[in-house]
């Protein structure tokens, strides 16, 4: 890895800040942070922007007092914002006296918002025009403000009151004539968000209609700000990591795999792997229940396995699915009762599926009786987890839980407790113990 | 639902094409079907292109012919491609013939080139300057042919052997000097990909460097064709999409959830759901081998289900976060050795940290033996768990599998039998059987 340290502070030259990026985020973090301390200033200015908010934060540890102002001046108002949740209040309070007026300004609107809202990542930062103006006017205003402004693709237009009229995109100043007002060029449909929308919603909205940007508007539909379709892209990117990793009943790490120490990983899986190993012994308790059944026919414990495993993967099956779906908004929690319509049918078919086959093997190699345990166990377990594994992500959402918590794993503990119970309850009933 | 069919079709004022295409992704097939049929012709021209494939190929089988062609015409060469793709062979050679020259030209340029690759997904409508213009023979040349091109606000820089020099931004053009040379305005650092290069390696990139959209070049460098950021995010949504599917053990249904019926959702899992069942059964083996073990001390059994799910947590845990650092280009399958010490190291310390409490609750309700072989089978299962979930991903990857089929589902399946074969060899060894 030393290699790695020298490779990329002596390389001034490569001014890929992407790839420079990438390297870091590969270097546990002692390394990492000696590499940013060792990085010339040049390149510093290059990458800074794409670094994550700690490293960048590391990266103002160690620079002059000037450079510290400049890097922050220069950063966009949604990502310094970014940068200023992974730093302590009293730090953050005696950067913010040092920014200009403006940007100082700017971070304090987006600051007003909560977390994970539009108001959050927008910029505050872009050029309006009045329906009034012609084309000329437009692009004039356009050049004499272009250095205020994150992007001026998309251009919205308000009244005297800042009350959002619409907006029009540089395209149409560069195509239209000189003298045609900007009224005329607004586009339609007409999208907006409020800055107090969710993120992933504000996202999805700019995703699906092909936007380069959506305007913010708050109370009054007044213009405060204008979501960017870059910034989208990351929050989009954030929230399938997010989703992903608790599917997988972890926390998510919140940063690049190699760069968190392995400390932080067990961090991000004790609490939910304690959790459901807290929930699983549930299943001892179902099984010692059930212990004279077991001691009577030692061979029902062959199939307590693979039966609550097929459990658990049908109901995880669904769960995923519906989580899916539910993040892309084609399931609303007024669903519930057409899913679990839909879930428990395909629930049905699987397990009858399974369980036919099931018949005809263990009949063959065990017994009848047996067989018949498993086939019935099979298509009620089946059945079951679908019902499950769909209808926990939507209860979720319900009570406000993120759905995605409720996924794959918390599923196939639930199932695997009332899979032994059917289990041993059609054990009982057909073996007449 | 006969509500919703009515609240469509009688709304051609609403001309919002995402509302009404995600309400009729809600919708079952036949009543989408027979949705679609109602629907006034200026709504399908609206909506036309929010519509999944399935449903445009639905829509051009019910419009009249002159309609087919302009709804053909008006979609950019990338969605017709994928169009195309839902249709029958002969109809698609008979709608070609039917394209102007021009954009059958541009469909038969993409469909050269392999699915999921950047050259299936860019436009080959595009504005090309050369280096030698001026800023305004380069605004001259947007203008002259804006409606040729998917956007304007990238314009690729090439030489008059088509090779690609860089690209300059509409917003360079309108604030440069008019006389000013292309050469001049031209973007650092360049970025570019190969047609043949896989469609989320490129939308990584645009992500990653913001990007509106990046040029695609054959060989020698020869200038093809723009991937737009719109395009880019679909790529991404539909590659996570997947991933997720398949971390659910689940094929992608590649559509809406209620726009599917019951029996493709059947399709969609039970080729895993069987293919886990018959890996499962390898449980029912282990087991019986140990059957004299399990009729000396049934009560073993008891910690069957628990051992197991706790080991197939583990599992997941770690196969959810390589294969998410997986997509996201973290890690390379050369980081094998470095991932599976990492994991290795994670699994050790959950592995402990359970099996210590385990044997103080275990000792306490049942005894020291099987508190000592529930520890030690929680060390070992927790270990190998998180060495499986981190290597089978990466193996995939080599062998050039999609490393999401093998995650979670898959993972906990091979840690069950394993972990009852780890956990019968202790208990054996402990008890002296």
């Amino acid at each position: 890895m030393r290699q790695k340290v020298v490779d990329i502070t002596n390389r001034p030259t490569d001014s890929d800040p992407i790839k420079i990026a990438a390297e870091l985020n590969r270097l546990e973090p002692k390394k990492r942070a000696r590499t940013l301390q060792q990085m010339p200033t040049e390149m510093i200015d290059a990458v800074f922007w794409q670094l994550e908010p700690e490293d960048q934060a590391v990266v103002l540890d160690n620079v002059p007092h000037d450079q510290v102002i400049r890097l922050l001046e220069s950063m966009d108002p949604d990502d310094r914002v970014h940068l200023f949740q992974a730093m302590p209040a009293d730090l953050i309070s005696r950067l913010m006296t040092q920014l200009s007026p403006r940007e100082r300004h700017c971070t304090e609107l987006l600051l007003a918002y909560p977390k994970e809202t539009a108001g959050r990542i927008m910029t505050p930062e872009f050029i309006r025009l009045k329906p009034g103006m012609t084309v000329s006017d437009g692009l004039a205003e356009v050049r004499r403000h272009r250095d205020k402004a994150e992007t001026i693709y998309v251009l919205p237009v308000s009244d005297d009151a800042m009350r959002l009229v619409g907006v029009v995109e540089l395209e149409d100043l560069v195509l239209a004539e000189p003298d045609e007002r900007i009224q005329k060029l607004i586009r339609e449909p007409q999208y907006s968000v409020s800055a107090w929308d969710d993120q992933e919603v504000t996202a999805r909205l700019i995703q699906a209609a092909d936007l380069f940007a959506v305007p913010v508007v708050e109370k009054d539909n007044r213009l405060v700000g204008l979501v960017t379709v870059d910034d989208a892209m990351d929050v989009l990117q954030s929230e399938e990591t997010e989703d992903i990793a608790r599917a997988g009943a972890t926390e998510p790490i919140g940063r690049a795999y190699f760069s968190v120490s392995p400390v932080r990983l067990v961090r991000s899986r004790i609490v939910w792997l304690s959790l459901l190993a807290l929930a699983g012994t549930l299943t001892v308790n179902v099984l010692s229940a059930f212990e004279t059944t077991l001691e009577a026919v030692v061979s029902l414990a062959l199939f307590i396995p693979l039966l609550i495993g097929i459990g658990g993967n049908t109901g995880a099956q669904s769960a995923t699915t519906i989580v899916r779906a539910m993040a892309t908004e084609e399931i609303h929690t007024g669903d519930l009762l057409r899913v679990l319509l839909r879930e428990g049918l395909v629930g049905l078919i699987l397990g009858a599926l399974l369980g036919i086959i099931a018949f005809l093997v263990v009949s063959v190699i065990f017994d009848r009786d047996i067989a018949l345990i498993v086939t019935l166990t099979l298509i009620i377990i089946c059945t079951l987890a679908s019902l499950v594994g769909s209808s926990m992500p939507l209860f979720a959402r319900i009570v406000g839980v993120d759905p995605a918590v409720v996924s794959a794993p918390v599923v196939t503990t639930v199932v695997d407790a009332t899979g032994l119970l059917v289990y041993f309850l059609i054990a009982a009933t057909v073996l007449g113990l």
